[in-house]
């Protein structure tokens, strides 16, 4: 069966997103600093659609693509795709994806309402999905093939994943970054202590990289 | 002007104890998977009086020596002398620490119940100070001499200190463990964002330290 693997960048003080998220500023205040180490890898440009030798190498590119690998869906809460809140608009904004997003298969966004399927370049296509995360975690194993699923964020997609004990691998990556405030990851997820095994840890100066395995 | 030098082990989680810390369980459940990669390393069993050379050496070792290197002084809270509330007893009890504690110096614990000074062994005295934490900064820091102030938790005397923004410098050594519960340290803390910098961080298998430095 696919598993259901979470990636997410934390800061130092447990925030996956600064504070005052809004349409303007969807990482939130500083938040961007999480993602310093990322958009710097030579695996981020690729899947950005580079071609040439450009970014780094070493232990975080390794982990951003292997982050990436072997994915045959992904599931996403709202604020990922696109922010904001209520009723789509008669003619929806496309998301903050761009019009070739860099996931190329089908991605589940997690929402209270309802709207068509969204076909953008590269094989990416949105489905919105209302029935819940069980659902959403259905239908995107369906859609997986061999591969796994991957679960991204933001925060209060991952807690309910966390929550109901459906994360089988998580990579937490750390950056030295403090947000002193905003969307806490590790908050209401259950008993992680029980649930969880580590399996050790990576870093570069940059960022550490913190790997689990779901044990029951 | 001696520093003052937060130095403290958290969990991925974000907790710097587990949950249910009690006389019994000073680290509260699963809280001594926190300090694993303190005592293997040669540093903590120099400190704790080994003449042999036993202990891993490397990058946590480096760090665990730093951590110790240069303090006059040191404050704690009442939790990390000898857990407990209340009043002291008649003949009340001498913390964990044993007969030579690994300070070697003056430490600053912090009561809200008078006692007197309790000299140990190895030149460690433990001084009582019930007029709060800047009143604990001011006897530290002239006790200190030409070195700094060590803060090692726990986390409420931690939160405390940087609530105030008296934390100079910090190290916090985030383990690849989970707690789900127990003492947070981030938890209102003020404005940790804007008030330090991050001087990157180092690790080892084990464990990954962070460094910052009070800009503010």
């Amino acid at each position: 069966m696919p598993r259901l693997r979470l990636n997410i960048s934390m800061s130092l003080d447990g925030y996956v997103a600064g504070p005052n998220q809004s349409l303007e500023n969807p990482l939130g205040e500083g938040g961007e600093a999480l993602h310093e180490w990322v958009v710097v890898t030579r695996s981020f440009r690729r899947i950005h659609g580079s071609e040439d030798e450009s970014g780094e190498t070493g232990a975080d590119d390794d982990v951003m693509a292997e982050s990436f690998a072997n994915l045959g869906s992904s599931i996403m809460g709202r604020n990922m795709f696109g922010g904001g809140p209520g009723p789509w608009a008669a003619e929806p904004w496309k998301g903050w994806w761009g019009d070739d997003p860099p996931f190329h298969h089908p991605v589940f966004v997690l929402t209270n309402h309802a709207r068509e399927p969204l076909e953008m370049q590269g094989g990416t296509t949105f489905h919105f999905v209302t029935e819940g995360i069980e659902a959403a975690l259905e239908r995107a194993r369906q859609a997986a093939g061999d591969g796994d699923v991957g679960l991204g964020g933001g925060a209060e997609a991952a807690r309910q994943y966390l929550r109901a004990g459906l994360v089988d691998d998580m990579q937490i990556h750390v950056a030295p970054v403090l947000l002193g405030g905003g969307a806490r990851l590790f908050e209401d997820v259950g008993d992680v202590r029980s649930r969880y095994e580590p399996l050790g840890l990576v870093s570069s100066p940059a960022v550490a990289h913190y790997r689990y395995r779901r044990v029951t």
